[in-house]
């Protein structure tokens, strides 16, 4: 195996190693590192949970031997900030005697920016960048969205028929897609901060959204509500304690309801409602963004996706597409203007099919 | 290599020599032949066209040496009925000193239908059938369907956006595809009997529906237009021999028309109109059917392929899926009822994906 293929070796690894940090470490980055010395990996370490140590010196704590000479893969650029949490990743590193290091990605977080990598350089480190970029790229998108724009990075899934039906009727629910599918929808939520849906799929499914068919923690729920018209006995309010549940409403709605919500610890956020009557999505991812929520996993409904869409604060849309044409039936969306994205992956999910396009 | 993986090695180079035949032997299927021995491949044949010699006596009579002992692979029964343009290969395959068959599909042809395997084994040849039998049954599903039913195999192919649309306006064309896909749809037709399209994709599109992005036949047309409303200026009847169009029309309409497109030698067939003022599509596919047109490709409009939908006369639907949302615009068919249908490959085609579902 050549260097390059050796080098991708590595850092695919260290991908396995940061993806064990899912839903753990937001609003952190994903990281994964190993040490190798003598075409032999020696240790592994990765990030583990939100203030925790971060992979480097996790791994370096692990290796059992001296590192004169070692080569460390690490899927980010490591840090060399001191104002948080941890200390800075680089004087580690320079102490430990390592003598080269290969990063997939740099941080984009402007207090580093390729000042990590300098640091290793002026230390006499042989600095390897852009291994995989594009693989780091993905794996760390929700970080690298939020640290750029201060917004959530917002993945909208439609669960949809052939002729984009997302339901057969408007009062009831029509399940579309099948037991793959639906697998796949709670492993994204046990990965995404938040899902979000809103009144109507609140009122007509009666989700729980949580995670039942897979393992994994459940993510924070806001609900849009703008007339704050959701019955509270839905299935969503039925638990004692709601501070995981964020609900955007405007000003003049039921008090009693806000009452009953906040007394169980729920997140009420009353804003103004725009000329159309809605409430400003904007506003809300940014609002989101400041709560340390840096994915949004948008559910539903046709109006959700619509606003979403329509004014393109969306990062990539997740088509899970069912064998099935309805004819008749409420439509994902109605958009005023069309869209046009990139498409990013297909494979099959069962009976269904797994789309996944980014906004180009 | 044990023998399984063997026999479907040789048995995967049928296939390929069998695709040498494409747009060729209609209707007759598509069949290739090799013949090993001593571990090795000494002799391989296909049918070429329709009528020619089959790909056994192709194969046997390229072989350089004795074929005492050797296998025959081949993707097909071979035939055994003598009421037709070539001897039966069964006798061939016997006298050679072949002592083994190994074959895919069992020729569904009643005069055929297990009884060339029969013969040879009762000659004393080993015979091995059902190897990689699925890939074997799509590759002949055009000869299979047209022998069991007497009716075409019927695949509807629909360029369509994420949101189901297949034009943006009605009166203009819109195209939604990329440069691959329409690369791809001339494969399509360079394999298909017949291409079919309603009046109203003549009077909007203007479509040669020809061959001239790849290399290849071009197929038959056909044109369903139940009151002869396309105007003749249309790129379709520009071409002074029409004898390769079949048009399906109704029994009150311009005689004027009718002289001028059989002055052409075009197949015009005036059939009545239903009750709904449409042409029976199911006549039309049996007419095609004794017309020895075994496969048809429906490309458009709306209204043609919501009448092979509803009326479940069709055998696959190929969907080429641009990246785009237009969000109004010319719904792909308007159906009355659901329909279920099996996914049974996605793939990538440049910039869309390539859908293909089968009738459950």
């Amino acid at each position: 195996m050549n260097q390059e293929k050796l080098n991708q070796k590595y850092i695919r690894r260290c991908f396995t190693l940061a993806k064990k940090g899912y839903g753990k470490v937001n609003p952190n980055p994903y990281v994964g590192c190993v040490i190798v010395k003598n075409g032999k990996i020696i240790a592994e370490g990765w990030h583990h949970y939100f203030g925790g140590p971060h992979a480097e010196p996790n791994a370096i704590s692990k290796a059992k031997q001296s590192l004169k000479g070692a080569t460390l893969y690490c899927n980010l650029e490591p840090c060399c900030h001191t104002d948080k949490k941890t200390p800075p990743c680089t004087p580690l590193v320079i102490s430990s005697g390592i003598t080269k290091v290969v990063i997939s990605t740099l941080d984009p977080n402007p207090k580093v920016a390729g000042k990590g990598v300098k640091q290793l350089r002026a230390a006499g480190i042989e600095v390897v960048t852009g291994v995989l970029e594009e693989e780091g790229n993905e794996l760390n998108k929700f970080f690298f969205h939020s640290v750029k724009t201060g917004l959530p990075y917002v993945t909208v899934k439609i669960a949809q028929t052939l002729d984009g039906k997302i339901n057969f009727e408007t009062k009831n629910q029509t399940w579309i897609t099948g037991a793959e599918s639906k697998k796949y929808v709670h492993k994204l939520r046990s990965i995404y901060d938040a899902v979000l849906v809103g009144a109507n799929t609140v009122k007509v499914d009666d989700p729980q959204l949580n995670v039942r068919l897979v393992k994994g923690r459940n993510p924070k729920k806001i609900i849009i509500d703008g007339r704050l018209s959701v019955p509270l006995t839905r299935k969503l309010f039925l638990n004692d304690d709601l501070a995981d549940t964020y609900i955007f409403t405007s000003k003049n709605v039921s008090a009693n309801k806000i009452k009953t919500l906040e007394k169980k610890s729920a997140k009420i956020y009353r804003l103004a409602l725009n000329k159309n009557g809605q409430l400003s999505l904007k506003r809300i991812l940014k609002i989101l963004g400041k709560e340390n929520i840096n994915s949004v996993l948008v559910e539903g409904g046709n109006s959700t996706f619509t606003q979403f869409i329509e004014n393109e604060l969306f990062n990539e849309i997740i088509y899970l597409s069912a064998p099935k044409i309805f004819g008749t039936g409420l439509d994902a969306y109605d958009l005023k203007k069309r869209i046009v994205l990139d498409l990013y992956s297909a494979e099959k999910l069962g009976e269904d099919l797994k789309l996944i396009y980014k906004r180009k």
